[in-house]
């Protein structure tokens, strides 16, 4: 079983790939036959050449995004949840949208499932 | 379906009950067949007879305790998450706990199903 630390890490590494925009480096933290569902309701993509694709279209509306956790995240066995924002430059300004990760974890700490909750209407601009 | 709004409120009268200590009202809340896993993996409980001998066992764990959420609900349809503590006094002190909570509902903004991501390792004293 992954430990609490193997798992921390795994978001850890989450964030920083999304943010740096390394897409093969984040796609390594899935396991093959993951799961993603990002916004939660919006159906569920299977395996890596999905996640792969999804991160395609995600960086087609905006190129660059950084993912900044806004608490601690919380473990429960080998899943765990955490909030952040994500921020967006749009035009001049820029946009932060609150989210909530869920996540499932295999023995290697590698990503199984992961489902994003947020709503497109709670994006707001920042200074 | 439930709007928006309708979820907002459940989930503030949720924090609200269960800080109060009101147990028929927090349990009016959810769905008849509702079922809740706090924290999860350790096993679901199902329908509104298992969710109040849960209230009980909290209770008689702590029988004071306050939620207060720390960032906003994230709302995906039907569903939602929302990072909050528990603040409980033990002894003389007072411990928080970080939880984010994850919930589905019915057309009538009633809990379906909620699972508490949280980890008693986790558990630290304040002020």
């Amino acid at each position: 079983m992954a430990t609490p630390d193997d798992i921390r890490a795994t978001i850890d590494q989450y964030a920083e790939r999304m943010t740096a925009g390394n897409k093969d480096a984040w796609l390594e933290l899935f396991a093959d036959d993951a799961t993603l569902e990002d916004p939660v309701g919006s159906g569920v993509k299977h395996g890596k050449e999905e996640i792969a694709a999804f991160w395609d279209f995600v960086r087609t509306l905006s190129a660059e995004m950084e993912l900044r956790r806004t608490g601690p995240v919380r473990l429960a066995g080998i899943e765990a949840a955490f909030p952040f924002e994500v921020i967006t430059p749009v035009g001049d300004a820029k946009y932060s949208v609150p989210i909530i990760d869920v996540m499932t974890f295999d023995d290697d700490a590698r990503i199984t499932s992961m489902r994003a909750f947020w709503d497109p209407a709670d994006m707001s601009p920042i200074e």
